[in-house]
């Protein structure tokens, strides 16, 4: 982003009620005096997004910060960048929990009106209490049930293993399945020319039957 | 089984120190007069299996009949009649509970056999108790799982829906991809037709000019 840019989502930024935390990248960050915005290369996250004044969550669409936001019930504002955020993203507006920006439409003005919608209407909050609700049901705690099928383990030997334990290496490494492979291509590249050279040799002899 | 190879058997089981209890498909079972051998066609399977006195199961290797001989720790002689029962049967001997004896070789000898292996050698016992272990040890008991998840459906309305609930009916009967294999092998059949045409036409014309 461009020092110009940054500058218009400052002047937007100053314009909100409510406090803006902004996490910046790279060195030299822009010196900003205004008690409301705050730029840091680095902030607590899950303990901002756990306090109950934190009302919009603007992110990429990790997937991490997505679980982090849904537990703590923040709605969001996403902005993929690559990879799986797309799918991400989708998900979490597919479910109402925020509304996504896309990367070439985002500019001060749009995601000043993303962050008043979501934090102004209530059916993104409601949508993500739902499912922060629906994450936290869970049969047991996740640290119980970590402990539980460690001591499972402990308690009956070889379990759980995954079949690659009993098998030879040339079967994990599909070292099998490829040399078939390989060897299927082989003999079909030979049958090929073989079936080339032979119909060349049939076509030269009508050739000169023809002529 | 003709009437003179259960003679056999029935011959075989007076022998043995233990009783007998045998399920007799088929209307006429034979009548004997020995305290220790009650043929029935039916039994309290789950009850007899419990008791502590039952030393070896002789079955057909039905999924649930052994998980029920490995929930009372009860070792096993497998005789697979067909379809999922050789594969179960396959793993009960894997796991060490018990004896496989194929249908072919299944004669009062080879029973007698079987039988005594599995009551006498002590590595049968031994492995169906570690399996039963192994078999009970789960983080919840299963009646509550069950109504856990039961409600936890009541609790948060659309969950753990099949994506078939969302689907159009031609998707979820593969319709779509039905009628693309279809066309597909219409527009293959209808291209081959030409081809073998084109072909015919220019090997007559060719045959004409060498005539």
């Amino acid at each position: 982003m461009t020092r110009g840019r940054i500058g218009e989502f400052i002047e937007r930024f100053r314009s909100l009620k409510q406090r803006v935390l902004l996490k910046w990248f790279g060195e030299a960050f822009p010196k900003i005096d205004d008690p409301n915005i705050r730029i840091q290369q680095w902030f607590p996250q899950l303990g901002i997004l756990a306090h109950r004044n934190t009302k919009v969550f603007v992110m990429h669409g990790g997937l991490q910060s997505m679980f982090e936001a849904v537990n703590f019930g923040v709605p969001m504002v996403g902005v993929p960048i690559f990879g799986d955020q797309n799918k991400n993203v989708k998900v979490l507006v597919s479910k109402g929990m925020g509304i996504e920006l896309s990367k070439k439409n985002f500019t001060a003005e749009s995601l000043m009106w993303a962050i008043n919608e979501v934090e102004s209407n209530p059916r993104y909050i409601e949508a993500v209490l739902k499912q922060s609700a629906i994450l936290k049901d869970v049969p047991m705690r996740h640290l119980d049930e970590a402990i539980y099928w460690i001591e499972y383990v402990i308690r009956h030997g070889k379990v759980l293993q995954p079949a690659s334990v009993h098998m030879p290496f040339y079967q994990v490494y599909l070292l099998d399945v490829l040399s078939f492979i390989i060897t299927a291509i082989v003999i079909l590249y030979l049958i090929l020319i073989r079936a080339v050279r032979a119909l060349r040799i049939v076509l030269r002899k009508q050739k000169k039957k023809v002529e």
